[in-house]
């Protein structure tokens, strides 16, 4: 019996901490001409990499998310360009030409196909891309084998801190590192692979697996976080293998228990990253967790919990402390799961505020306490079932509405 | 051929402006203790009345939406209690005999069989409701011909207005009255017959028709109306028909011009109830109406222009007055309606930000004025199709947060 892999987080890990990865950025002034902030980074790997993906199910799609979504399919990446400021997305013909343009300008100075060149922006919708800048821009980034703390700077809007995780897989004849990066902030809703999200491992792993992990690690994470309820045409999630680490030397498969402890890693850096995305929501204090436990079904534990999260009223009573818990129970009403109203239990941090369906006398204090707390717990049970599910969300405050009144101008 | 009815505003009309219809309020300290505010009414009509109900589709249900539904589907009523400041949700046993108590007190003295008695409540959920406050406030209420107004302002919570319209219908052998109040303010979103209305005609109308008659002009009005995505399980629209008007003498039946007359008298007076709705939304400085034509289906182009209405993102924006049309072109995105990007026209207000899918370039001061109006006019055209739909909302505010964050405290 091999011993049991183990999962260390990587302190300061980033996306080029899995070997093999490099990356790089600029100040290219895409949206942002006076302030000196990263808007523009390059992601590449010295080997070729299997790559999955997961876009936005928005009718409305971004160029980039266009174009890359058919380059994702061909299987084989090997570089990243991604900006913020300008979204590329409403911008008919010319912003796909501007979209594999980009692509285009990376791949002759690395060397690498244009097709294996994938592209994603973020930003303002509606506005042609700058390609004079980005051009610019381009010629002007070096890349690095710690380039990626840059890569995940220039890739942030709104975001208040850059999203950073890595974790090292060892031990059971594995030795290699899951790494991935976010940015998130708006626009961000459940079901929609959300936000800009690119993974990297240094693993060979087997690229239908890949794919089907990618899926699984995606739901139980970014698609379980809600800061407001909109959607981009830009949301992106990318997973670069490059096959590079020592061990295993065959490509790990699902199925097997290093495709249990890939997912296990992988699970791990998207929950990280989801729970970052939830915590820097727009005007943000405080990080929102919802538990649903004894749903019918997984499907209904997610729903619920989501709705949750996801409520105007619940996230605005955490902002000011209120334990108005009446609001989760409305809310849980309304998301449509199954439910007896004479079962149900909910707690707001570790104080139960009902049980089997009754209004429980607690501790006012107690639970405004509870509501203060940078990571706020609302636990729900059904009693009906064994669906569970988490989901994540953020406080609504006015800083909130101050910062999307006024994001073009 | 008959001359055509006319519909007729009438200015500081109210519930109570159809014949047979009288009502009365009180401050019973359901509440708010200190303040001398309106909490509790009484709406009575001294002949039998038709009724037709709709309810909020939460899978939580307030005690009065309970015993209210049952009563509705005997088809006969002749009494309303309601109060604000206790929504009587959440309260298990003790809140539906809490219920049918409010309707007991005063059918006696009314001298009504106690099943013709309907209940409302709004207010905070889970708490339950103060019978003592509410008997003794029963008690003194007056009922009055004019009492409309009184009752209008008892079912207030955070409403900043009372919301009353009524509407004479004359001419054609039609000499009736179309009225009704609402409270709107918060958890207020589509599909749900949203928040309270209460509606009243002194016209006789043939039930099964006063049902479809009801739902229609639910489904174009108060079921467009969004203010934060949230439901209430207290959620009740009525609409009781007294019969006593002169003219038409016999039933008002679907299928004729009289019952075209009647739903034209009833949609008006939904619509601008629901207006009432979003302009007070919590927190709102600015009613937006959003305009879909051109889609597939009539059902698509509510569900888009919804959508819309309902965007954190746009509402943000609207409050802002940031022409970021983008956002607009995103909720879009996101419902799920059949559209080609290449063939989209959007405006903001009569300034086109987007036709065939293309960017244009427009007076950014032209555009910001359209977004400072008091009503804010947002306007998409899929051109797909022929459906068209029309929805309310308001604008997000810093004030919607702070009323949000300490409701119960």
């Amino acid at each position: 019996m091999p011993q049991k892999a183990k999962l260390t987080p990587i302190p300061s890990g980033t996306v080029t901490s899995p070997k093999g990865f490099f990356a790089g950025a600029v100040h290219a002034g895409i949206k942002y001409q006076g302030e000196e902030r990263l808007d523009l980074g390059v992601l590449y790997s010295e080997a070729p990499c299997a790559v999955a993906g997961m876009f936005t199910t928005s009718r409305v799609k971004s160029a980039p998310v266009v174009i890359t979504r058919q380059r994702v399919a061909g299987g084989t990446a090997r570089a990243l360009v991604a900006n913020s400021g300008c979204a590329n997305a409403c911008t008919g013909e010319q912003g796909l030409a501007d979209a594999r343009e980009m692509a285009r300008l990376i791949s002759a100075p690395l060397g690498v196909p244009e097709e294996n060149v994938l592209v994603a922006s973020t930003g303002v919708v509606g506005v042609p891309m700058p390609m004079e800048r980005i051009e610019e821009g381009l010629e002007r980034i070096a890349l690095a084998r710690d380039g990626g703390h840059e890569f995940a700077r220039a890739i942030m809007t709104t975001d208040t801190f850059p999203k950073e995780v890595a974790v090292a897989v060892s031990g059971g004849g594995l030795e290699y590192t899951v790494a991935g990066v976010a940015k998130g902030a708006g626009m961000i809703h459940p079901d929609m692979a959300t936000m800009l999200c690119f993974l990297t491992t240094d693993a060979r792993v087997e690229p239908g697996f890949l794919r089907r992990a990618l899926k699984r690690a995606v739901d139980l994470s970014l698609n379980m976080v809600t800061v407001d309820g909109d959607t981009s045409p830009s949301d992106t999630v990318l997973l670069l293998a490059s096959g590079l680490a020592p061990t295993p030397v065959g490509e790990i498969a699902g199925g097997s228990t290093a495709g249990r402890t890939f997912q296990r890693a992988l699970d791990h850096v998207c929950t990280e990253l989801a729970r970052c995305i939830a915590r820097d929501g727009e005007g943000a204090t405080r990080l929102i967790e919802v538990t649903v436990e004894g749903a019918r079904t997984v499907r209904e534990a997610r729903l619920a919990a989501r709705t949750i999260a996801g409520s105007s009223l619940v996230k605005s009573a955490v902002y000011g402390a209120d334990p108005n818990w009446g609001r989760v129970v409305a809310a849980l009403g309304r998301s449509g799961v199954a439910l007896e109203e004479s079962r149900l239990d909910v707690c707001l941090g570790d104080v139960c505020v009902m049980r089997d369906g009754w209004p429980q006398r607690f501790d006012l204090e107690r639970a405004r306490e509870a509501l203060r707390q940078k990571e706020v717990g609302i636990g729900v049970d059904l009693n009906l079932g064994r669906g569970r599910g988490v989901a994540w969300g953020c406080d609504l405050t006015p800083e909130y509405v101050t910062i999307n009144s006024a994001y073009t101008t």
